[in-house]
């Protein structure tokens, strides 16, 4: 249940203490317009056929994905979280949300927050200050997968314009669907007999798929019970156009795995937005997206508007079976479920880079919305992306160090000074440039784990280099999408092959590039980011692919801890037993 | 691992702290024998085939069930607990100990401790008192039914004899096995539209049974991938013995569902012992045996000695497909694998209540170690047990109030009188004895949810009349096996029908009856306990059908309060947030 509230129907509905939230809301920012916007969100456990196959999905209100936020910026959100999962804890990432003065509501388990345990009701309170495409997710274990995620969509206030005209905004988040459960796949990944998840079931758009059930034929089971593509739940997702108005689409990625291309048959797409920041307009047949990235794209509804037309999402940069995921683009007044005459969109070459690196490369900021970066940094960490065995186990490192999550959260650790919480030792800043052949299985796979995190000196101007190599397996390189909590970075460049210190800085983008949260390192290759470290908390940085994540993929920033307000005592109810 | 360590090694091996409690357990304890057995069990999601099909269960260490407990009287015990769970918290119930002072370990979650979290390692520290069978497992959601459960086995202090003679001591764990997991299964049962558990796959003893995964017959699927009967893991359990031996057989059952009955083909078994007290000796062919309760029986070796035999399981009091359990009963020197040249016995007719109830009346207190019951008591409960909807929603009640946990465990609230914590009302001590129809579906059904617990007088002698009725289906009323935790009840009788609270009580065993933590209530009977509510703490009285506790079949008793020692903090990591 959502209920936004204006400032006078909230002094008659919230009680003295919510008043005062109210008040010091109003305090902290300047526009009159700033809304509070609460929500009452229940987490459980339900059946549900995204799909047609019937499988436990995690809910919010009885939805997956769950209820979509709707803000203008400067707003404050809170929601207040109910976690009805039977013996499962939950936390819940504002992806995309700075979260600047809460770092304590990032909601990542293990480094911002302990986790809300069954029974428990958790707020989350944090100010959308920027307006944009977001999103949000589970954010402990691989739970996300389990269909814990939603969108944020922040406008501008209003009368202020966008650089880019619109008749109509519309949402839709790409997502990769697998039949067995979140604990299934953890299980096979963490243990010595591993088991890799495998290419997904199918694809959803906004939450729908199709799964060919036929798949699952056997004379001992009745198919029609766990598998039914009659089943409404599972009807193509349908997109309404009017002939001849330009929609804004914010399509977002949260695969598990996936790399995707998003395509709308016969229509061009007008990419505007990404991550939240203004791009410089430019045209895609075929929208290139990784999970963790949001885009807006201006489509026309220009084309012969008596038929209906596919939107089609197809897997990139892994060789997989899994189709495609088929939407409606239905030209009013079609009926919605009339399917186009056409068979669907072929997706483009899955393992021709190019295209990729071209789209990446084509991502400025729009010119009248630079935010010019600074032209030197202070600090450069070089990540090295590498699989590896630690104790015989497989893993994703960067430079060799595979991370694992501490028990209790950094954020506390750090404010309260707990030594004991986590390796004092950093992890390196670089790798064994001179040696490493990144084009070829390691000699050594060996890795270790550890937890230690890079501490930044606040407002520090810091680089990071994504470093690609080859993986555990013959010419095989893949794609990371790299997503950073509680920053934008600008994207300075991406390059092929090994990053070189010395020339390949001379070729960042230091006029207009692109800010972002989520960016992709292409296969063997490398991407160059930098940002300021001006947000006091303690952030992850890590690969927004579900299972290398969960396999170690990913380190955590610290800064300006001594910044840090006093911690709220909810985030810390897995401390203080130890 | 598990490490028993006498005195002298004891000082070896642990730290000035460790010496401390040992130091301390010889002071409390008079017997100079006592020791401290000190375990360290890992819990972790793996998967396993006990049955041939491969699924995810809950492991210690490695193994389902899990490692056996293995003490003296007057032992403690110390099981250092790590949940390496990735999302789920656990807790663990140490079945048929009575937790005398020291209340905080009982292990239930909701009732006597919070959770523990991932990553967390919880201290369970208890000592036990008396010699024999016990059993453990976990008692949070339905986790018990992944597997998470295991054998105590408590014998007498070096010297002191048992009143029966034998020559070997074996312990073995009755189950029912399903593929689907316990959170589908908790699902489906507290969602709206209601989908119950359904008869078990297979039937485990020891941990391993048969799935005939021809079953899973498809065009489309790799069978043998995900039920494979060559897989060692499901070959059939074995237990050898040599011929002319006596064998003390303890039988347990942690059924989450079924009644069974266990029988040896061809070999008749004595029963002298029930959930740890000496049972005046009689033979069965057929041993009945209800979840949470353990036997020991006698067996002797005395048939053809070049042959093996089938011990074997069957569900009785449900109309089941499930095929028995089959274990290997193998007279040495023959080959333990060598199939028994018979056709597995089958078991008794499903619906023959009779020889059921007759083995419930049977058991009685040996002669040379009655327990004297109070001759009076001071307060007696009748709790009806009923199938009903609450909203809609399917449950079980006690006096039309089905329970619902509360997120603060009782023993906390109580100690620190949280009386936010729970409904202070107490439950209703009876039903509308007058006019409730016990044999026919009710003309409402139904029923409310309530959290109240039931206040008894610390050393009052209090009477439970477990009252049976027809459920929500025409001509059906279950078996439901009731624990109470905490203490021995004595059992004073059994009764077919609607429990006269006039003249039934006349028929009472007062002289010699058996004294047990778990008793069956038969279709459509009644079942009267006696106990004294001399432990003071909050104790949990359920079915222990694991569906029908989650579906609300269980009440709480307290006591004491005052007289509860400090709680340690170790289980109060869900309380100081609220």
């Amino acid at each position: 249940m959502a209920v936004s509230s204006g400032f006078l129907r909230g002094v008659k509905l919230f009680n003295l203490l919510a008043f005062c939230v109210l008040f010091f809301s109003l305090v902290n920012f300047p526009t009159a317009e700033a809304r509070v916007r609460r929500y009452k969100w229940e987490v459980k456990y339900e059946y549900r056929s995204p799909d047609c196959f019937k499988k436990l999905v995690i809910t919010i209100n009885g939805r997956t994905p769950g209820p979509t936020i709707l803000a203008q910026q400067n707003d404050t959100i809170i929601v207040e979280l109910k976690n009805s999962l039977v013996t499962e804890n939950v936390a819940i990432h504002w992806h995309g949300i700075r979260q600047i003065g809460t770092p304590w509501f990032d909601g990542t388990e293990g480094v911002t927050q302990c986790p809300i345990l069954p029974g428990e009701t958790f707020t989350y309170k944090f100010v959308v200050d920027r307006p944009g495409t977001y999103l949000y997710h589970a954010h402990y274990g691989m739970q996300r997968e389990a269909g814990l995620y939603g969108s944020i969509r922040v406008s501008l206030p209003d009368g202020k314009p966008e650089p880019f005209a619109y008749d109509y905004d519309r949402s839709i988040i790409l997502n990769d669907w697998y039949h067995r459960s979140a604990h299934e796949q953890s299980a096979g990944l963490s243990s010595l007999d591993f088991q890799w998840v495998g290419e997904p079931d199918s694809l959803l758009i906004q939450g729908k798929g199709r799964f060919n059930c036929s798949r699952l034929a056997s004379p001992t089971l009745d198919v029609a019970k766990v598998c039914n593509t009659t089943n409404p739940e599972c009807s193509p997702y349908v997109l309404t156009v009017i002939p001849g108005k330009t929609y804004r689409l914010r399509v977002s990625s949260l695969t598990a795995l996936s790399a995707l291309s998003f395509q709308i048959e016969g229509h061009n797409m007008t990419v505007v937005e990404a991550d939240g920041h203004y791009v410089e307009p430019f045209v895609v047949q075929n929208l290139f997206i990784y999970s963790g990235e949001t885009y807006s794209v201006l489509v026309k509804a220009d084309r012969n508007p008596t038929r209906n037309y596919w939107a089609a999402t197809h897997i990139v940069s892994r060789n997989s079976t899994t189709p495609p995921g088929l939407a409606i683009f239905n030209y009013y007044p079609n009926h919605p479920r009339k399917s186009p005459p056409t068979t669907a969109p072929s997706g483009p070459l899955w393992n021709d880079a190019r295209p990729r690196l071209n789209q990446s490369v084509a991502i400025k900021s729009h010119r009248d919305h630079v935010i010019p970066p600074p032209q030197t940094s202070d600090r450069v960490i070089v990540l090295l992306n590498t699989q590896n065995r630690v104790n015989g186990f497989m893993r994703w490192s960067l430079n060799n160090v595979s991370y694992n999550l501490p028990h209790i959260p950094y954020l506390i650790a750090l404010k309260h000074n707990l030594l004991h919480a986590f390796d004092q030792t950093p992890p390196p800043d670089g790798y064994d440039f001179k040696n490493y052949d990144i084009f070829n299985v390691s000699e050594n796979t060996n890795g270790t784990t550890g937890n230690g995190i890079y501490k930044l000196d606040f407002n520090s101007t810091v680089d990071i280099i994504l470093q690609n190599a080859n993986s555990m397996s013959n010419k095989t390189s893949e794609t990371h999408p790299w997503h950073l909590h509680g920053h934008d970075f600008w994207v300075l460049g991406y390059g092929e092959g090994k990053f070189d210190i010395y020339n390949d800085p001379r070729k960042y983008n230091l006029v207009d590039p692109i800010m972002k949260n989520t960016v992709p390192v292409h296969p063997y290759g490398w991407t160059a980011l930098r940002f300021r470290a001006d947000n006091p908390g303690a952030w992850a940085f890590h690969c927004h692919i579900e299972s290398h994540f969960y396999m170690g993929m990913g380190v955590v920033f610290a800064e300006g801890i001594d910044r840090v307000g006093k911690l709220p005592s909810s985030i810390m109810g897995c401390v203080h037993r130890n």
